[in-house]
């Protein structure tokens, strides 16, 4: 028995295929589809991330523009280099790599950048249609990733129900509208670090989004078998290496299950290309 | 035993007490908090609703003004009518009454007010905030009435499991996302009518609000004993008279329950109100 080890690099892989082939098509007709990445400070995890974002870049034919501040920077700083890249018409795609040095305000970050360019898709007005059940914005790349592998998979989600753990602008609350919304029609629990009792409504899951970032906090015994087990989390332990917020021997009783690197990471990184295209096509149209 | 039956129209009546006191100061500094409302068509419902809201003005002292459509309008007339009151640095609030006349498209009309004169909370950009945990907005009516009712009643919410049946983008998932908000903090479950074993999730709920407009769908056994149970269906019988989403004999198992009608309606209306003081305050800021 066992899960099903879900290799997210490769159905990455596909995603990427499919961006540069529409990058291709928009090269044909003179539009190089462009991602601005602006990052202050020199946090090495976040200028990791951003090297494997140039590299999915390149990959798929995007041309990426790297933006360095110091950690001494201030949010007018930021705020006047989002403004420029917003009027520059070249530009497609705008993100600021997370975390913004301390006391910098990322939510007005994020709602400084022009909707039709956020990638990230964090803006208020692009996560509002969310809310409508308007898909047609930008959405964040986390959840629309944790949608993909579900869908890649078949997952059965219609009516079924499903367990996001976190309520993060970012993953939690957004993976639960996109899970809950018209077509896709699973029934949707946010948990959080509040929550009681959130053992039993783990046993009760078909689906489980794990976006706590706690290390191995959902355990084998909570977990329904069989079910479909995504772990989003991922944290560096003081010991060194990666953990995610799912405990390995949840691999024995999940049907599905994400590993941890190799899972929702590349899948991140493959809807923020896919995002850039999208912007790039709608700017131009 | 039984539940004990919360009267939303005299808690609505504090609110609106509170608000004629801050529309009287604003008054004094020669601001007059003014709402607008647009209506299309002859909807019977829509006109009492609507005449209902021009009540509540009269009584907090805000002015109203009310924009009638023909039933045989278009987007682009209503569009227009909003345009000139964004605009209009004299009108603080507006809103175009639900339903709008058939085949005109609700979201882009919701998307056209300006967010910060958006006192029904229906655009994209409010509830994006809302996404973000920002409650800084102008929040949809419905929800927030459910919750100043859950605080007014001393609800323990925190850590609680509630359940939101309906996904509207006006009432379920607003609802659902306010609850879920830090401070709040319920573990919250969204169900709707492609749910499967709603039955058995309403019985393990501290919290109910029902919101999917199917007359008298939530039955006493399904309900756990002293459970909150708040009301927001309203549908009209073919029989005559009004029915809610909850079944009669749940106020023999409920702890405590809002009537259809005098329960959530009033709420609306008073949180209405409170919006458009708010926005009154904000644009003269």
């Amino acid at each position: 028995m066992g899960a099903q080890i879900i290799d997210g690099k490769s159905i990455g892989q596909g995603i990427l295929q499919d961006v540069s082939r529409g990058v291709l098509d928009l090269i044909e007709k003179g539009i190089r589809p462009h991602l601005a990445v602006v990052i202050a400070g020199e946090d090495p995890a976040s200028h990791v991330y951003v090297r494997n974002k140039e590299r999915a870049c390149e990959t798929c034919g995007i041309l990426s523009t790297k933006i360095e501040l110091p950690d001494s920077t201030n949010i007018e700083e930021i705020l006047r280099v989002v403004d420029a890249l917003n009027r520059d018409s070249e530009v497609h795609g705008i993100l600021v790599q997370s975390p913004v040095p301390e006391g910098i305000d990322e939510v007005a970050i994020a709602s400084s950048i022009l909707p039709s360019k956020d990638v990230d898709g964090f803006h208020p007005h692009n996560l509002g249609r969310l809310v409508q059940g308007d898909l047609g914005g930008l959405l964040p790349c986390t959840p629309s990733g944790v949608i993909r592998i579900l869908e890649d998979c078949g997952a059965e989600m219609g009516g079924k129900r499903a367990l996001v753990l976190g309520r993060s602008r970012i993953v939690g609350v957004p993976m639960a509208l996109m899970l809950a919304q018209k077509g896709v029609d699973a029934t949707v629990t946010i948990a959080h670090s509040r929550s009681e009792g959130v053992e039993d409504i783990c046993k009760e899951s078909d689906i489980i989004v794990a976006a706590m970032g706690v290390p191995h906090i959902v355990k084998g015994s909570w977990v329904k078998p069989g079910a479909f087990v995504v772990d989003v989390g991922i944290s560096r332990l003081e010991e060194g290496g990666l953990a995610g917020d799912v405990s390995p021997e949840v691999s024995e009783i999940a049907g599905w299950m994400t590993p941890v690197p190799g899972g929702v990471g590349p899948m991140t990184i493959a809807m923020l290309m896919s995002n850039t295209l999208k912007s790039a096509k709608e700017i131009n149209n």
